[in-house]
């Protein structure tokens, strides 16, 4: 058996298999942050107070993710197979994270978290196998990457191979590691310290650079 | 029994009733635009196709009314029954919507458009008291409107009147009123002509001015 934790696959993938497993996972990624978003804006409006700053970041990320999908998306046609299982994939994940939400946020942002972990984990194999030179269409630097990846992350130009656009994702990834984490250890009152001011001026905290997140002390004042 | 239609009321409410009615209506009125975001972007997700611009302003109305809710909040304090009935009426309205938009977009969207055009009425019918001085405390050029609202809407000085906050609100009624009749004309991956590139460039559709909405020929080129 393979040691999932192994970064060189015992066999790389091609190409193809690679868009299967990324369009698969950034579908089912869309969901926790819509789900999340909404269930906060409707217990603002149920409770009548203020939601401090969560939602717009959830929705952040939903849309993000969404990016992701829909640039891999311009590399690949799925099949019929495909299309069914994201849809019951879809329908599965998102009663779930609908549930697990109104039973516990904290446990959900936890939850999610590792799923980044997982995410930042595959796209630094995949540049793995880019580096190397396992994918050849992928690790050619004239390979086009998609203009609505171009347009929406701007990436300029001399930084648009394959390689720099998985970059791109993965630092996604691991904002989005870091925002849940974080969010997993605050009150679901306390502010969203990615969008409030910070507590001590001029040092907004990063969440690229806690991999584990922030405690709440760290970050409500 | 009273005309529905009359702009002036048989027997003025007085602020404490015209509360409990706002706040009541616009607890209400977050929810078209989440629901029919999150659908849209799901669906953007299930079927790997771009949403060309609707969730943005789905969601930004949802916002929009939040922000409305929270406003009229700050003048009041709801008891335990207006509490209960808020939060039943969520789950319902919630539900209903949900499998509406499954159902139709087109119909929802347009019912939507009705329930705007009805909040236009309301505010309305609140300015003509306002105005004839029949709420002596919103009357008053110096009542204090809520910090939040001139934060949102970044009330100029001078134009922080209750008459001026209610002016604010009921033009964001009539945005939703006519963006809503507008995109009930249109097929579903139409773009949304309120973000888009619009056809007759320099000439940007303006859901205000078009009570009933725009047809679809006149934005989609
Ligand atoms: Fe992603
Ligand atoms: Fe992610
Ligand atoms: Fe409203
Ligand atoms: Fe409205």
């Amino acid at each position: 058996m393979q040691d999932p934790r192994a970064l060189v696959a015992e066999k790389p993938l091609t190409e193809a298999q690679w868009l299967v497993r990324l369009i698969f996972l950034e579908s089912i990624a869309g969901v926790p942050g819509m789900v999340a978003g909404m269930l906060r804006h409707l217990s603002s409006l149920r409770r009548m107070k203020r939601d401090n700053g969560w939602i717009e970041t959830l929705l952040e990320e939903s849309y993000n993710e969404r990016m992701h999908l829909l640039t891999f998306m311009r590399m690949a046609q799925p099949g019929w197979f495909m299309k069914t299982m994201i849809i019951l994939s879809q329908g599965v994940f998102f009663n779930a994270l609908f549930l697990t939400y109104l039973i516990s946020p904290k446990i959900t942002h936890r939850f999610v978290g590792y799923l980044e972990e997982e995410a930042v984990h595959t796209y630094t194999r995949l540049l793995g196998e880019i580096e190397r030179g396992d994918l050849p269409k992928w690790s050619d630097p004239n390979f086009p990457v998609p203009q609505i990846a171009i347009e929406y992350w701007r990436l300029p130009e001399g930084k648009r191979t394959m390689k720099d656009l998985i970059m791109y994702i993965r630092a996604d990834e691991a904002v989005h590691r870091g925002v849940n984490h974080t969010l997993s250890g605050l009150k679901l009152d306390d502010p969203n310290p990615f969008v409030s001011e910070f507590k001590a001026a001029g040092k907004r905290p990063n969440p690229v650079l806690k991999p584990t997140g922030y405690e709440r002390e760290e970050v409500i004042g």
